[in-house]
């Protein structure tokens, strides 16, 4: 016999009540906004990685008519500013970092913002941006963050207390690391070398800013974080936030966390533009800018030692990352943290120990990008455990089964662990790829002719909010319209993640109405209430909590009207199906559409605001990968992987799906190809998407998902976050697989074909498996 | 000694928030808005006053490259509908009369709506209307309400129950009327016929209509009530309030009532034509098009008996009020109630009666026109009295000072009079103008030479809300920002009376902050909860006691927060300047700014929903004109106007004298010149600015204002409305300084040099004064 479902809209995969605007092509995104007067904006950057300028000449670019303003270090605000969300309310120990101006009289890297100009078309901006004379003393450059450390590296922030690193060293862990890794039977290290991920999100970096009369500005941007953004663009030009508002328009283009606080820095720069023309200005990004001048995934080095006994019980695990933050700060501050967190809080360890910073070169600023923080430390840690396995000859499967933190433990993040379905994506797994496999290719097919297969498995978790980084809280608005339907409005934003239909779906459940009654605004500072915005993976876990309290509110004022209504005490009435009625009275029976239209009459509006500030949970995952590797060209052909998840609730599990896949897809490139190099001039040699090949349908392999429903108390059905999580953990379920299938445990990525083949022909990297 | 002002920014006339946006010419209204794929609609309207679509062919128009659709009866929903707010909800015993579908096969007036074309260009939109193919087959047609009633008369509408009545015969009032005029000792009556007023806003009637993928419309219009235009809108198309959305953009170019509800029928005709191409489809309507389309004030005939004892006591008041509907009800069925209510609520009478109705003509629809069923009874009821007064030989200053209401009297409506300053503003209004040089007139300038002059007084009052012609509640939502600014949404708008400013006050005075902290959204059903919208004189008075209860609530918030923080009692707790002390610990004080930024970082948002649903209340107005009559050429030089008004409170003063100085020109508008005629082919006969003079700054006297504050229990501060209440008094005044001035007792409008030069020529109405 099957049990009732417990839900009814929770847990449904409908379609995602934005689907049809955006495969018929009516969704409008910031670069179909059109206003009258408007003008246009393009930015003159640097061609330099590192310079300071002499001189600079705009009288030419200003006479050329059609030319409104052009603007420079030299007429627009000397107020230092972090182009992080987490800028505006970071919580100490950490700092926010401020190390930006609008436009500086340095430039720090290739791409860097010299000056801005606003024309009545694109093509005479354009055409301005020519005639802008600018003589640079050209400054030393550093690219590597190893080599930015070096005493006679430049420095490329004359006030950093700390040479050339972005914000402060983090340290933490647990125990003492000297100590446990002295104890271990043995001691596995390696240092990992992460490449640079470009987010390739479809809508470039765009803003449109409109002054009004009254003082006004109003920034239409893709921004993932409308009320934070608000905050970064009033601090910049010091107005009081009732003077910004800040909203998408209404659709966005894809974020994977590059539009977390500005958007580069289209926002502020079209803001000045408008506030000097006194007329709204657009600027749009072309795609080499949004490549060159976009925050990028953090690339760096990090350094794992993992002290085990024998019997492979995890005894101590340090980490010391160092992170290339670019040339300036943004999440540089911030992202160390999220490595340290990631990589110590997979396994129960007693001593442990993170150490990290990013570093200043005169390239693309990192920032954050899906997996915040993720990628980069679960394939460090994942690798070596994979190579710790090999090394006691313990199978990796049940490696990880021994050591992996249960809800419980103690661990080194802010908040306790009180859900994990960590085990049971494992076995589920493992079963679903045929981990018993491993054993044969180990056997047999590893080793011997020119296609060697192999299967790999990591683990690894994410956050569903962005505490303890910065603040985090949720307000929604919701109300019974006056024929039933509802309205909900959230600072959250739709930009891709089916955040809209999830959060509908939360109100749905709760007032057992269909999604389609629910109208949901988001993606605003005036619309909606506060909300830090769509970051961390909390959307759902932390405005849908907030969604989940405005809705049970909101039922129990209807419960409330009722009662009042029919002189019934309240809990002598029963919701079902929409309808209220009364436990002892069969006459008593109103429907939530009627009952909507009687407070109307009665001069009524049931409304209220759900308030949540969640603590932050982490989901969990293990992947699965089989690959086969081309022994004779190198490069890997990923046959099938398996995507085990818990996110605690799958709200709206094809949603759910969507997000692993496509969090996997990233990862796989990540994995396999996507990387960011400079030439010697400092120059980004994958500047568009013909140069920078990101994975398409033909690249991806069999893939299958697995939803874990661990539950999270502290979240909205039990939901936790599950939009970054998929990324991190491909890399290191691959690269064990190749480990497996060629015996080289590879330490930097991404798993090129030149990569792989080089290292077949080294005979010191092999290792036995 | 002067007395601390008991308010800080309340009763402060500061500057209007929206002013320099609309005198820098930055404000955008419905005609700024382009959508990508955008298309422009033209409408085809009838030549005939009444007539049968025998045949329509629109195959030539839809041949014709660029058009995109043709909207006929044919293709549109066949629902019926009301346009004017009111529909969606009116309180019975009122019912709202749905007589008018988006388009039907019979024209009731000439310039009803036929067919609509959407184009890419306004040129072939416009080009196309010249290629549908109509056939009529001619009906009679009659333009006078009281030639509607005959037997002989056509019938507009077959349903209609009663012959050419929209809606009830009102009837209501108190004790006895024929007992009452029986008894009275004098008994004084006179019909009079009122005109046909445009409202004459600068912003023509117009929308633009988009639809979304997910089903959803929205449409931005100037409506001066989103939400009921919503409403109307979704029953049209049988959508849920979900699916549509309504809002201003972001200015309204004045209302004068012409946009409660649909704004003509701008917003389902974009709405059918976008849902007909699935594209953004802009509809503007030209300055005859909303001459000839848009609702006009009701012309009509009312009656007035007026019984007094010699001595100048009421004894009994009848009014019978027959107006002129139009084609279709729009707010015929409130319209009378209207007129009853404001013709009987001014004096104390025992016996009183009303009967009125509208009757449907071939002219343009009434409606709504600022002022609501006022100036009408005003000048029949005023008019009455000053004949009474001229009859009975007793000033007419001194008859009404004995028969005004007092707060406690006994009234028709069906809420309670609980203040009034009508005392005080006749007499600090007699004051103002010199009233004892009446006398002076009366003995020596007024009847002989040919430039005679006459002063004049009348009174009346207006209500402050909609009841109880329909539901009329209020929301707001008010939350505190980080930066400790104000954020206020409301479903009010701005259309140039300043509520945006007000709303502000009332919350800045509440939280002590500046005006300039409070940023106002207005004019939406998605960013502001349901409000009724900027209707019967209400969005202060009502929206402004749901502001006033949101800041008060908000205040509380702020109170426990500290209290909370500090683990002070909360009535220990001292609120001063914005900042919150310690009533015992002179070092606990944290500023509103502190404190909103101490709630940020603990994740928390102050936000609160604000309700109101206020009862009305009626404001109180005396106008007392000195006017100079040229026998020769029948002209009227309204010398000085001074206008007394009690509105309770004002907000701010430089905004009410705004709306009493534009009322009053509204009024003189009526009085002097203004009227709407029809050609025996019932063709406008001043069908755009150049015909339809409206009053300009040469035309406008010395005029002044007078505010009496007797306060409102039940407003915010103690205010009432004020919007509209200069209108309807002007004309009363003004005529009845002609009265003394000529010894005319008029009883028709507008006074036009003709009207007046032709009466001085008949002895017949020629009284004594």
């Amino acid at each position: 016999m099957k049990a009732a479902a417990k839900y009814q809209i929770v847990g449904r995969g409908i379609s995602r009540l934005d689907a049809l605007e955006k495969v018929t092509g009516k969704a409008t995104y910031t670069t179909d906004i059109t206003l009258p007067g408007m003008l246009y904006a393009k930015v003159l950057r640097s061609p330099h990685p590192h310079a300071r300028i002499i001189k600079i000449d705009t009288s030419k670019a200003e006479a050329l008519p059609g030319v409104k303003a052009v603007l420079t270090y030299r007429n627009t605000p000397r107020v230092p500013f972090n182009a992080a969300a987490t800028s505006t309310y970071t919580i100490p120990p950490l700092a926010a970092v401020k190390d930006q101006y609008l436009f500086d009289d340095v430039v720090r890297y290739v791409g860097d913002e010299v000056a801005a100009v606003a024309a009545v078309s694109e093509e005479i901006a354009r055409a301005a941006l020519d005639l802008i004379e600018v003589e640079y003393e050209i400054l030393p450059a550093v690219y590597d963050p190893l080599e930015a450390l070096k005493p006679e590296a430049p420095l490329l922030h004359p006030h950093c207390t700390k040479k050339n690193i972005a914000g402060d060293i983090l340290q933490f862990g647990l125990g003492d690391i000297a100590t446990g890794l002295a104890a271990a039977e043995i001691v596995v290290e390696a240092t990992y070398k992460l490449p640079v991920q470009k987010q390739g999100q479809l809508e470039t970096q765009a803003a449109v800013a409109a002054l009004t009369g009254d003082g006004k500005l109003t920034i239409w941007s893709p921004t993932q974080t409308p009320h934070p953004t608000r905050r970064i663009v009033a601090e910049i030009f010091k107005l009081p936030l009732s003077k910004v508002r800040v909203l998408n328009p209404p659709y966005v283009g894809g974020g994977f966390g590059v539009r977390i606080g500005l958007s580069a820095k289209a926002e502020p720069i079209a803001a000045a533009l408008a506030l000097a023309t006194g007329r709204p200005v657009k600027v749009v990004y072309d795609r080499q800018e949004d490549f060159i001048a976009s925050d990028t995934r953090h690339a760096g080095y990090i350094t794992v030692k993992l002290g085990l006994s024998k019997d492979g019980i995890f005894q101590a695990l340090y980490m010391q990352a160092i992170m290339n933050g670019g040339a300036y700060c943004s999440w540089s501050a911030d992202v160390p943290g999220a490595i340290g967190s990631r990589g110590l809080t997979i396994y129960r360890v007693p001593h442990s120990r993170f150490e990290g910073y990013s570093v200043y070169t005169n390239t693309t600023p990192a920032g954050a990008c899906r997996g915040f923080g993720a990628p980069q430390p679960t394939f460090a840690v994942e690798m070596t455990v994979a190579k710790a396995a090999a090394i006691l000859g313990i199978d990796p499967l049940e490696l990880r089964l021994k050591n992996i933190i249960t809800p419980g433990d103690t661990w080194v993040a802010p908040f306790p662990c009180l859900s994990s379905g960590l085990r049971e994506c494992l076995i589920k797994g493992a079963e679903k790829i045929g981990w018993e496999k491993r054993r044969e290719l180990a056997a047999g097919h590893a080793g011997s002719g020119r296609y060697k297969r192999g299967l790999g498995v990591a683990v690894g978790n994410h956050i569903s909010s962005a505490f303890p980084f910065q603040t985090d809280y949720s307000n929604v608005y919701l109300s019974l319209q006056p024929d039933g339907t509802i309205q909900l409005a959230s600072g959250v934003v739709e930009m891709g993640t089916g955040t809209k239909t999830t959060l509908a779906q939360i109100a749905a459940e709760v007032l057992e109405v269909e999604v389609e009654d629910i109208a949901v605004s988001l993606g605003d500072t005036e619309m909606v209430p506060y909300d830090v915005g769509s970051q961390a993976s909390r959307s759902c876990y932390a405005a849908g909590m907030a969604t989940l309290q405005a809705a049970r509110d909101l039922k129990e004022q209807i419960l409330t009207y009722a009662s009042e209504k029919w002189q019934i005490p309240k809990e002598k009435l029963i919701w079902q199906k929409a309808t209220i009625l009364s436990r002892d009275d069969p006459g008593k029976q109103i429907t939530l559409k009627e009952l909507a239209a009687d407070a109307d009459f009665h001069n009524r509006q049931l409304a209220t605001i759900g308030q949540n500030a969640s603590q932050n949970a982490l989901s969990w995952h293990a992947h699965f990968a089989e690959v086969e590797v081309d022994t004779a060209t190198g490069s890997i052909k990923v046959i099938r992987l398996v995507a085990a998840h818990d996110m605690g609730k799958a709200i709206n599990p094809e949603i759910v799906r969507g997000q692993i896949q496509g969090g996997a897809v990233m990862g796989l490139g990540y994995t396999l190809g996507e990387e960011i190099t400079y030439d010697p001039q400092g120059r980004q040699l994958q500047d568009s998407y013909h140069k920078y090949m990101l994975p398409t349908a033909v690249d991806v392999p069999e893939m299958e998902t697995i939803v874990v429903e661990a539950g999270e108390p502290t979240g909205p059905f039990g939901a936790r976050g599950v939009g970054e999580n998929a990324v991190a953990p491909v890399a290191p379920a691959v690269a064990s697989a190749v480990f497996q299938a060629t015996g080289v445990h590879f330490t930097e990525l991404p798993l090129t074909p030149e990569r792989v083949w080089r290292a077949l022909l080294r005979p010191d990297c092999a290792i036995k498996n």
